[in-house]
C-alpha cells in the first residue's frame, strides 16, 4: 500500500505542498497488490487513469476542491466510457455521458477509478447478491461487506479510493459503511442528481457518499450536490435550521429500549450504549422517543407497494431476460405483480399518515441516534438465510428515504471480535451539514483508525463548506432571554449561541418609551454592553427585522471578540430624550436599579 | 326571494348595522319558493336552521367573521347530523362530525343550509350525473350546470346561499361557477383540509369555495384554511410572490392559438379575446405559452392511472355494490383495474417530468389566464355522449392540481345566448391571495351581475385577508434601479412598487467610502429624499438585511404619503466624514453631479 493516506485532507496538503503530484497518485494505486476481494466490477485502464492525472497538469491545486483525489463510483452509475451493469452483465450498457454527479466530481478535479460491485440492482442490504462474486468484509473475509454498495464502501476503507459514490434507497449508504469503519452519507433526496444512475426506486433513490472522514464527505457533498433542472427529482438545497452540529447543547431522540433490536448481538448493545454516553458528553441530551412509526414506514418500503418501482425501473429487462437476474433479487422485484395502481395510491397515504406521525418527533429532538445496523452475519449465514437477515440489516434504515430524512452513518467503535459497529445520525431533510459535522465530532471523539488502514484520523479543519441558512443576531434588549420579546426569536425557532459583550465603543440609552434601550456606536468614550447572540433560520430573520419599530433597527454590532454579527442599532434621532444607561453596562442592570428603586 | 342581495359584505352591512338578525335571513330563505331544479340533496329543516342562528343570539357580529352568512354544503363533505350521501344514496352514512372546514366555517358564526346536488362520488364535471336528477343551468334549464360541484354552484348563483362548498380534483369547483356566472376559487392544494371529505383522488381533492364575488371567496378562505394536524394532506399557508393581484403591471400567460379549444363556441371565443384585452386594459402584458405540458398533464388525470385513487377511495363499497353506482361514473372507476402500481408509479414519474417543464413558464409569466371552459352543453347532448363531452370540459381544468397550482373562476360575460361565459386565472401553490384580488378587479372591469340574482356587484373594500408573506423596503442609494447593488433585490425576486420621496424629515449623506450614502432622520431642516419602494419575499429578506454592511442598517423610513416601511438607516457615526448631499434631492442626482464635474 501506498506509504500515504488517501483521506481529502493529507491528500491535498500533499498536493498543495508540491509533495504529490496526480500522476504519482495513480502509480501508487496501480502498485497495490489485488487482495482478490471482488470490489470491482470494471478497473480503468492505466492509460485511462494517466488520462485523468494528466488532464489536471498545469492545473493550481487550490482552485479545484477535488484536485487529484481519486474515487469510485457503483456500478449503477454512469462513467463514460465504462460500462454500466448493475451487477448483472446481460443488463449492462456502455454509456456516452457521465452521470450529473460524476461529472460534477470530475469537473472539480477527481479521478475516477472504476465501477465497484453492488448487490444486483442495487436490491438488497448485504453485498453477497452479485455474479461478480459476494463482497468480503475489510475486517474479516468471512463476513458481508453490507451493500447494496458493497464495493464501494470497501474500496475506501482499505485504501484503494479516497471516497466513493453509492446508492442508497433503503440502507444500501449506510449499512457497508457501519460494516466497514467509514462514514457513509445519505444526502437529502434530491441533492445530488439521479440522472445517469439506473433506478431502484426512483422516487425514492438517493445518491450517497463513502468517505474515510465526516470532514471528507461534506467536502465530496459540497461538490457533488446541485441543483438539475432536467432532472425531475433534483430539489436545491435549503438552509437548515439549528445547527446541532456545533452546538454545545443539543438533543437526540433514541428509540424507545424495546423498540432497539440487537439480533442477539450483545457487542452492538454494549457498543451502542457507549455512544449514547459520548454524545452526551459532546453536549447532547438524550431524548426516548417512540419509534413505532419509523418502523411501520420501514416495512412498507419491501412489504408495500414500492418493489413496484423496482420493476418499473427495468421492466423490459425483467420481462424478457427475468431468469439472469439474481434469484433472491429476482423474486423481491417479481413480488411487484401482487400490487394494483389502488394499492400503490393506498400506500402512499399510508405513507403521509405515517410521516404526519413520525415527524412529531423534531417538536421535542434535534437529531435521532440509531444503531446503523442491529449485527452482522456471515457470509454463509447471509447466503443460507437471504431475504430474513437482509431484512434484519434495514431495521434501522428502510424508513430515512419514505420518510424523507437525511443521514449519516459514523463508525462508533468495535466488537471484541474485531468487527466495526456504526451508529447512525438521522435529521430531517435540508440539515446534511450539522449532521456531518456531529458525526464529525463524534468519529473524532471515537477516534477510530481511518477503515481498515489502521491509519489514524487526520486533524480536522472544521471548515464548514454546504449552505447554513442560518444568520447570528446580537440583541440588547427586551429580546434578551427571559424577557417580554424573547418569544420573537423563539417563535421563529432562534437559539441561545452565546451571551457576551459588544465591544466597548457603544453608548447605551434607556429611551423613552421606558420599554426598549438603543445602542450607539461611538467614536471614543464607548463601553462593553451586555448582549446575547441568537442564531435563526435566515427565513424567518426577515419578518423579525419588519417588525422592528423605530427608532431602532438592524445593522451590524462589534462583539468583544472583534467580530461584527447583525444586531440592533439605533438611529440618532431616537436618543433625543433618552436616559444615558452605559454605566450599568447591560439592560438587565438597569431595570434591576428601575425596577428595585420603584419597588 | 327576499329583497336584499346575499353577497357576504351586504349582508354583514345589513347585520353591523342592526337592520338584519339571522332569524330573519332564515325567515326569507325559507319563504323562498322552491324552482324545483334539484340544487339540494337534504335541507335542513326549519328547526335546525333556526337553532344555528339562535346560537349566534347575543354575539358581537363584528367579531365573528361570517356571523350569519348562510352557507351551502356539497354532499360529500361531512355536516354533522345530516346525512352525506356522495350522491349515491346506498352509500350515504351519518357523520357524527362535521369536517374540518364545515366546522371553521360554523364556529366563525356561518349559517350551514343543507348538502347540495353533485355528480356520484363526484367523478364528473357535468351537473348530470346524480340519481337525485341533472342539476339544471341558473341561466337556462336546457343546459348543464356544471359539476360535479352542480348544486353548490347553482345555490350561489340563485341567491340561495352566499357562499358555498364545493370539492375539486378535475375542475368540480371552476367548471360549476363559470356556467353560473360565479366565481370558483381552487384553493392550494392543502390549505382546507379534507378531513371530513369523502375523497374522490385523495392525494389530489381540494375543497373549494363559490361565491358571488372575488372578494367573498377571499373572506371565506380565510376563514376556511387552516393547518389541520392530524389530516396528512393538509398544508400549512405560506407567503406568496409578488403581488400581481394588485401590480399596476403584471404579465399574464395564454395559450398558443392553435392551442385553445372551444369545441366550435365562437362566442366563447369572441369572449375570451375580450378577456385578453382587459387583462391588457388592467396593466397586464400577454405572453404566449407553450400549453402542450398541461394538457399532458391534464390527460393524465383521466387517461393515467389516478383513477385508480376513485377505486381505492370507495373500494368496499365499489367491490360489493358496483350496480348501484351511476352507469358512466361506475365505468370510469372500474378502469382501475387496468393499472398495477407500476404502472402507478411510472405515472408519477411522467407528472414529475411535466410538472418541471410545466413550471418553467412562471419564469416568464405571473399568471395563466384561460377559458374555464371551452364550451357548453346541453343536458340532452350532454346525457347522449357523456365521456366525451365531459371530457370536453376538463381540457383547461384537469392539470390543475396535478401540477400543485391555485385557480380561480372568474365571470366574464355573456354569450349572445344569455349563457354566462368564464375564465380561470392560474399561478403555484400559494398565490390564492394575488389570484383573487387580480379576479375581484377583473369583476368589477366586467361588472357582471352577481350570479343570476339581476343584482349588481356590491362596493369593494378590498381588505385583503390572506397573508402576503412580503415585504417593502424603501432604498435610497447603490440599491435603486439600475444602480450596482439592485441585483440584491431583483436576485431575491424584488419587484418595484414605486418609485417615490420619503417625508421631508431626513438629511442625506455621501458616506466616505463613495459607494453609499446615509440616510439620517432630524428633527428640523429635513428634506425629502428620493426613494424607490421595493417588495420581496420576507423569506429572502433576511439574507438581503444580512448583507448589508456597517454603518448602515434596516430601520423604518417615513414616506411622503406619510406611511412607513422598512428602509435604510444609518449609525450616527456613520455620518463621521460623510459629506451632506441633501441638497441633490437623492442618490441619482448627486450622482449625475459627482460623475459629471469627475468627468
Amino acid at each position: 500500500m501506498q506509504d500515504f493516506s488517501l483521506d481529502i485532507a493529507s491528500l491535498r496538503r500533499l498536493y498543495l505542498n508540491g509533495q504529490l503530484t496526480p500522476r504519482q497518485l495513480v502509480d501508487a494505486l496501480l502498485a497495490r497488490p489485488d487482495d482478490g476481494n471482488p470490489v470491482w466490477i470494471h478497473r480503468l485502464s492505466p492509460a485511462e487513469l494517466y488520462r485523468y492525472a494528466d488532464a489536471l497538469a498545469g492545473k493550481d491545486p487550490a482552485a479545484l476542491p477535488l484536485y487529484g483525489i481519486p474515487f469510485a463510483i457503483k456500478d449503477n452509475i454512469d462513467l463514460a466510457g465504462a460500462p454500466t451493469t448493475a451487477a448483472c452483465p446481460e443488463f449492462a450498457y456502455l454509456p456516452e455521458k457521465s452521470a450529473t454527479v460524476v461529472q460534477r466530481l470530475i469537473d472539480a478535479g477527481a479521478i475516477p477509478l472504476g465501477k465497484t460491485n453492488l448487490d444486483q440492482f442495487a436490491t438488497g442490504l448485504n453485498g453477497t447478491r452479485s455474479p461478480y462474486g459476494a463482497c468480503r468484509n475489510a475486517f474479516d473475509p468471512a463476513y458481508i461487506s453490507g451493500g447494496s454498495s458493497s464495493g464501494s464502501a470497501v474500496a475506501v476503507a482499505t485504501g484503494q479510493a479516497s471516497f466513493s459514490l453509492g446508492t442508497d434507497t433503503a440502507g444500501s449508504g449506510r449499512v457497508p459503511a457501519a460494516f466497514n469503519n467509514i462514514v457513509g452519507h445519505k444526502p437529502t433526496c434530491g441533492w445530488l442528481s439521479t440522472s445517469g444512475v439506473v433506478p431502484a426506486c426512483r422516487s425514492l433513490d438517493s445518491v450517497s457518499i463513502f468517505a474515510l472522514t465526516a470532514q471528507d464527505a461534506e467536502q465530496v457533498l459540497a461538490v457533488a450536490a446541485g441543483f438539475n433542472e432536467s432532472d425531475p427529482y433534483s430539489r436545491p438545497a435549503q438552509g437548515h435550521g439549528f445547527d446541532f452540529g456545533r452546538a454545545q447543547a443539543f438533543r437526540f431522540g433514541v428509540p424507545r429500549a424495546d423498540q432497539l433490536q440487537f439480533f442477539g448481538n450483545a457487542e452492538a448493545e454494549r457498543l451502542f450504549g457507549e455512544v449514547l454516553a459520548r454524545l452526551q458528553a459532546l453536549g447532547g441530551q438524550p431524548v426516548e422517543i417512540d419509534f413505532a412509526p419509523f418502523l411501520d414506514a420501514a416495512r412498507l418500503l419491501y412489504e408495500g407497494p414500492w418493489v413496484a418501482e423496482r420493476y418499473a425501473a427495468i421492466k423490459d429487462f425483467f420481462d424478457s431476460q427475468a431468469d439472469r437476474i439474481f434469484p433472491p433479487v429476482r423474486d423481491i422485484i417479481a413480488g411487484a405483480s401482487r400490487f394494483s395502481a389502488a394499492d400503490a395510491f393506498a400506500g402512499q397515504y399510508r405513507l403521509r399518515a405515517l410521516k404526519r406521525e413520525a415527524d412529531r418527533v423534531w417538536d421535542t429532538i434535534d437529531c435521532l441516534v440509531t444503531p446503523t445496523a442491529g449485527t452482522i452475519y456471515p457470509i454463509a449465514a447471509m447466503q443460507a438465510d437471504p431475504i430474513r437477515l437482509n431484512a434484519n440489516l434495514g431495521y434501522y434504515t428502510n424508513f430515512m428515504n419514505l420518510l424523507d430524512y437525511a443521514a449519516t452513518a459514523v463508525p462508533a467503535g468495535f466488537q471484541a471480535d474485531g468487527l466495526p459497529f456504526g451508529i447512525t445520525l438521522v435529521a430531517p431533510a435540508h440539515q446534511d451539514g450539522p449532521l456531518l459535522r456531529l458525526a464529525g465530532r463524534m468519529q473524532t471523539a471515537v477516534a477510530t483508525p481511518l477503515g481498515a488502514t489502521g491509519l489514524p484520523q487526520p486533524e480536522s479543519s472544521a471548515i464548514s463548506l454546504l449552505p447554513s441558512g442560518q444568520v447570528r443576531v446580537a440583541v440588547v434588549g427586551a429580546h434578551l432571554s427571559g424577557l417580554p420579546l424573547n418569544w420573537q426569536l423563539t417563535q421563529r425557532g432562534g437559539r441561545l449561541v452565546a451571551g457576551t459583550h459588544t465591544a466597548p465603543c457603544y453608548r447605551f440609552y434607556a429611551l423613552p418609551d421606558g420599554k426598549r434601550p438603543g445602542l450607539v456606536r461611538v467614536a471614543e468614550g464607548g463601553a462593553a454592553i451586555e448582549c446575547e447572540v441568537w442564531e435563526l433560520p435566515a427565513s424567518e430573520f426577515g419578518s423579525f427585522v419588519a417588525g422592528i419599530p423605530a427608532p431602532l433597527g438592524i445593522g451590524k454590532v462589534e462583539l468583544e471578540d472583534g467580530s461584527t454579527v447583525n444586531g440592533f442599532i439605533c438611529e440618532g434621532i431616537g436618543i433625543t430624550g433618552a436616559v444615558d444607561i452605559t454605566g450599568f453596562g447591560g439592560w438587565r442592570a438597569y431595570l434591576r436599579q428601575r425596577d428595585g428603586a420603584g419597588a
